[in-house]
């Protein structure tokens, strides 16, 4: 193999696989595995752990084909720092190295036998598929993984659950205390329906891989017990969870005593404040009380002491006080997207927290016993 | 007591103690410390971990003189996110709580008992004073701490040495495989020398603190068994290490083979790069050949392979091959100022590093066996 490259195109083509191929947890000893195959006038770069495969085109000259496999933490970091633009790969058939140059600076790089390497196949035809864009995804995924369980004893709770069918595409996530919903809506109507639960690490690499400021098509293919997600240059094929995820639409409330309307900046402010210090005892408890077009909150420490703010609201309905977890209610918070929001509540029943006019984005918040 | 305060004095005299307040180090039971005092028009802001004792004078309006001992390690976030910028602190001498309170926030802060705290008390008269301005002191800091010890085995080490006689100041930090030494001087001659080890993470902070957009000067006191630093409003009392500090001025190498000049960026970068993969491996050897006015640079790891790369170099005197400690190198290079540094070398010698044409730093490092 001999491959003519910009190093700005390998960086970005590594940065691609980087954190699957540095991914500690893989099943064989292939840690920082990146692999390596240039024939057909096309230079790949694939990692594999065993949850997600991933793999990259980049642009460069093929003088030789080939494939290597390198195992190597310290691989990326490297060519980084090479102050050339021209890098160069060499790998002879007969040695094992792989020879890196740039501006003065030569790497032997050991190299692991290509054959090891589990290589990502891209696989076109699956049970069902979809089309979407970068930008609608990346919200489903960042507006609700959030709320993933990560207590290993909820398993199905550690993934989002993806639910299609028609033009329907939504995105759930629990840990059975907070509920995070996302929908929207597809240009072309899915045939088949695709509900599937996907681990939200896996669900997190790929929202770090979506582009933003140009958006791209993104397709997303079911193939038996994985989905292979594809877009620009970029094929990922992702692990599910198996098992049932339950009725989600059940666990969102409908019954309420008031409705709040709340600048969401100032909201957030007292309720960061309020938990500062709450935020060391067991439960990070704030006691909310809706009174008076006012909400009061309320948090104590048993040894630091107790933190008291108001801020101003609009509010329909009876006075109530209800409990939360601090933490809770700011990762809401920062998932919301209008300067004022909605926060529908009744006597020790789940609050259901929208944006002021839309709801597209739903979270449920279940309250804590009052003290 | 009860104070009137702007949040943004507050926050920057809180800033001042914050470190030194949440030093789980000290002895007492009393972790993150803070002790508000304010009499005779004054309000000082103190604490005291025993390695270090600071205070700072804020401006406010004292309604009703008083002190309180707060030890809350939430205190100084929680008044960072008050949104109003007038804070009022009022502590009854009949009720153990500060209430601190902001636009809408109210916080009933517990207190400590005021006389458990150990107030640091200014002494103006030591064994012997200077001035110096904090520019030259931060400087002084800054280019030698780096190399001190931080295992705890050497304990002298564990302290960069402060030198005073006549009008020279210095100070000199090893950790026997590296030496830093950073000279300046005085404009009025110290009476008495001063010759002192002080804690390297003591310097650390003093260096925090030091003002440099607007220099101040900075007044050093030597009393007993610690020294005492005063600029602007701040006044810190630092423990001392014990023992005696070895003859520095013997270890400068003064007999060379070589002397090499390379321009520092090309230098670190390549330095940089060669020590990637060697960093894994146990000591970050890198292998210097010096020869026909080049630097060739070589690392290699048992299992990743091996690096080299080459910089153009003038060089006077012998060819010669040397090892060292890439990260040694790295850190005496970053603190380097000049575009261009100077080499010197012996075989087997330890290596003088200064800028070209400033001798008033000067490092030293000795090599690593040559394998």
């Amino acid at each position: 193999m001999k491959l003519h490259l910009k190093k700005n195109d390998l960086n970005k083509g590594l940065q691609v696989v980087s954190k699957i191929a540095q991914n500690k947890n893989n099943n064989m000893n292939t840690e920082y595995g990146i692999f390596i195959k240039a024939v057909n006038n096309q230079i790949e770069i694939q990692a594999n752990d065993y949850a997600m495969g991933i793999k990259t085109i980049i642009p460069g000259i093929i003088e030789e084909e080939g494939e290597t496999f390198v195992a190597n933490p310290y691989l990326i970091e490297l060519i980084r720092k090479i102050s050339n633009d021209d890098i160069t790969f060499i790998k002879k058939d007969t040695d094992s190295k792989l020879i890196i140059t740039g501006g003065n600076l030569k790497f032997e790089c050991a190299t692991m036998n290509a054959s090891d390497f589990n290589a990502v196949e891209i696989v076109d035809l699956g049970y069902t598929q979809l089309e979407t864009n970068s930008l609608i995804l990346k919200d489903l995924i960042d507006s609700t993984t959030f709320s993933c369980a990560t207590d290993m004893s909820k398993a199905i709770f550690m993934g989002a659950y993806l639910d299609i069918h028609d033009t329907n595409i939504s995105m759930v996530a629990t840990d059975t205390h907070r509920l995070a919903i996302k929908k929207a809506l597809l240009e072309t109507p899915i045939e088949t329906p695709l509900q599937v639960v996907i681990p939200s690490k896996l669900l997190a690499e790929i929202s770090r891989q979506l582009p933003v400021d140009i958006p791209e098509i993104v397709t997303i293919t079911a193939i038996r017990n994985y989905v292979a997600v594809r877009f620009g240059n970029v094929y990922i094929k992702t692990q599910l969870i198996e098992g049932n995820f339950p009725n989600y639409e059940r666990v969102i409330p409908t019954d309420f005593q008031s409705e709040i309307i709340v600048d969401r900046d100032i909201f957030t402010g007292a309720v960061e404040r309020t938990s500062v210090v709450a935020k060391d005892a067991q439960y990070n408890v704030i006691n909310f009380t809706f009174s008076n077009q006012k909400i009061k909150l309320m948090s104590q420490h048993p040894e630091y002491g107790i933190v008291e703010d108001v801020v101003p609201c609009t509010m329909t309905g009876e006075d109530l006080t209800i409990s939360f977890n601090g933490k809770y209610i700011i990762d809401i918070l920062k998932h919301c997207r209008q300067d004022k929001i909605s926060l529908k509540v009744k006597n020790n029943s789940p609050m259901l927290v929208t944006d002021q006019d839309k709801t597209d984005c739903l979270f449920v918040v279940t309250p804590m016993r009052n003290k």
